[in-house]
């Protein structure tokens, strides 16, 4: 897109920001489509039309909004005509499948998935980080990976001020990111360890009672990193604009319901001290400090639940790095709404 | 203790290897104290005579050892007369007050609390790693911190061949670390949670059910380091013998019953290849290779519990450092085992 086509698109956003929009969802009664609702019923999206899309499994199930209900709609190729925004969280394949036909009838789609997070001309947004990168779409507009977003938003207000050089990250994954069904799972699969009953897992590969264990996404047999992992090293990279930006992550699935939490390190360029860090924390959108030595209050999945905000805490100077330049921090994000929902809605708002 | 000393503690104790001792077990009702009881029999350490002690609230129970009943008696300062080894599993202030006492009988105290692990002349063992050290003993022997040993054993071989720069580890740690109690409070919160009830905690600070949190253990106000990641720092240092290896830790309870799992990522002297590293760790005691990339299986914590090997996988050349110097890997042991009471009995056999 040249830049005439984006101010076009800008001066054709200005016009539209106040004017309510049709918006569809896809996927609607997943895990992360329950919470597009909540979001855009607690943040007041402007909405003409609110149209649910499901698997033909799920049409016809009835779903609340504001106090209306809504019955879930079968998805078709017929499913968009006259929808502006369309949310879509139904994994790769749907994604793959249907979004250009959704673009193809007007719509602009924000999607959840991984399915185009790395094409060229689509933008990978963190409002947050990168919201000018929105006016640059040509229909579509990818959400990004979950544990990238809540490792990251963090990380930004301090890259700006001082560039990040290298990042190391070991995740605390939520049930919620292998969807509605893991969470069941993981309920069930306790109750079941608590009786002395067996249980065989379903949905996830490994037990996941009082268990953890290494994410099941496929491993790159030559580099030894698993999907996930991957996918923070380069969405993390094309979010902040940096191609060569350092990020080695490992990604761990732990029975907790729906926030992630991360421990990260993280060097700089300069030299950086941890009080410099949590000033910037305390001043940035999106994120929370909760930093509280004397009481031994951090970040926890718990209290990052339902909230819209990262919490951000451990904050301090990398004793292992004696220049000086390497901080480490400890942060939580509701993985279905920092985490995808909300950045999503968020990004649909920039619209 | 000089070299005349060592010698003669050496002489001593080949003359002593097989002759059967009276062991007494101070704090034997705990989770780490049941543990001995498991492994001496296991182990078949030979033994004359076995003492149970524990508090006046714990005495008069009973316990089976080998298949034989054995009261538990009230720990007092006569406890000591007549035993030959005494391993200590009772807290701090118990060690603190016990031991020497115990030492003044002529005892040996093998102590997994962390009251003498840093005091000059108390050799602090981990079997694989420096069981030599074990000779200089003046009456005590300490027990590394399980996070300690479980993130360490793996790493000594490794060391040997190319010596550590700098280790940086995130750990998801098991409820055992605070007790039968804890493990207790994990389990009944959990339940509580699946009830749809409240449950105030009462052994850990936070709520445990599919939660999790910062180690509660106090936090030094001027480096922001809690004291078990101190523990990590130093601790290591003494027993690699390495008093400028740069350790950083950050420490993390999981809802996880009994075995403890780290995220490592460890540079070194010169370069190293993770294959390298895969055929050390195959060959290395007290370890055992999980590292299928195939099937995406990895070390879990329910694999590793009671079993006496550290299991350790996910190796793979950080690419965040590319003058190809980082490994990262995960590693999973017994809490209670390896990190505890197999370690200590370990040492015992050392004697």
């Amino acid at each position: 897109m040249n830049a005439i086509d984006q101010i076009s698109n800008s001066q054709r956003n200005a016009a539209q920001r106040s004017a309510p929009k049709t918006v569809a969802v896809v996927g609607a009664t997943g895990a992360v489509g329950l919470e597009f609702l909540t979001c855009l019923a607690e943040r007041n999206f402007p909405i003409k039309q609110l149209k649910l899309l499901a698997s033909k499994r799920s049409a016809g199930k009835v779903l609340s909004f504001k106090g209306q209900d809504i019955v879930v709609e079968e998805l078709t190729e017929h499913s968009f005509h006259g929808v502006d925004i369309a949310l879509f969280s139904a994994g790769g394949d749907i994604s793959k499948q249907y979004a250009p036909i959704a673009v193809k009838a007007g719509c602009v789609v924000v999607d959840n998935s991984s399915a185009f997070r790395m094409t060229d001309g689509v933008p990978l947004v963190v409002p947050e980080i990168n919201p000018e990168a929105v006016a640059a779409h040509n229909g579509i507009i990818a959400n990004p990976n979950c544990s990238t977003i809540i490792a990251m938003t963090p990380l930004w207000p301090i890259h700006k001020v001082n560039p990040l050089r290298r990042v190391t990250a070991a995740t605390y994954q939520a049930a919620s990111r292998a969807g509605a069904a893991a969470m069941a799972e993981l309920e069930d699969s306790t109750r079941a360890y608590l009786d002395g009953q067996e249980y065989a897992p379903k949905v996830l590969p490994h037990p996941y009672a009082f268990n953890l264990f290494s994410h099941n996404s496929k491993i790159d047999p030559q580099t030894g990193y698993n999907d996930e992992e991957a996918k923070m090293t380069r969405e993390s990279r094309k979010i902040f604009g940096v191609p060569d930006l350092r990020v080695s992550a490992t990604c761990v699935r732990v029975p907790v319901l729906r926030a992630h939490a991360v421990a990260i390190t993280f060097e700089c360029e300069r030299p950086i001290g941890w009080q410099t860090v949590r000033h910037i924390i305390a001043d940035a959108p999106g994120v929370q400090l909760v930093d509280d030595r004397e009481h031994n209050l951090f970040p926890m999945p718990r209290d990052a639940s339902h909230q819209d905000d990262i919490l951000v805490g451990r904050i301090r100077q990398d004793l292992s790095d004696p220049t000086g330049h390497s901080v480490s921090l400890f942060v939580a994000g509701d993985q279905l709404l920092k985490g995808a929902a909300l950045n999503a809605v968020q990004i649909a708002e920039l619209l």
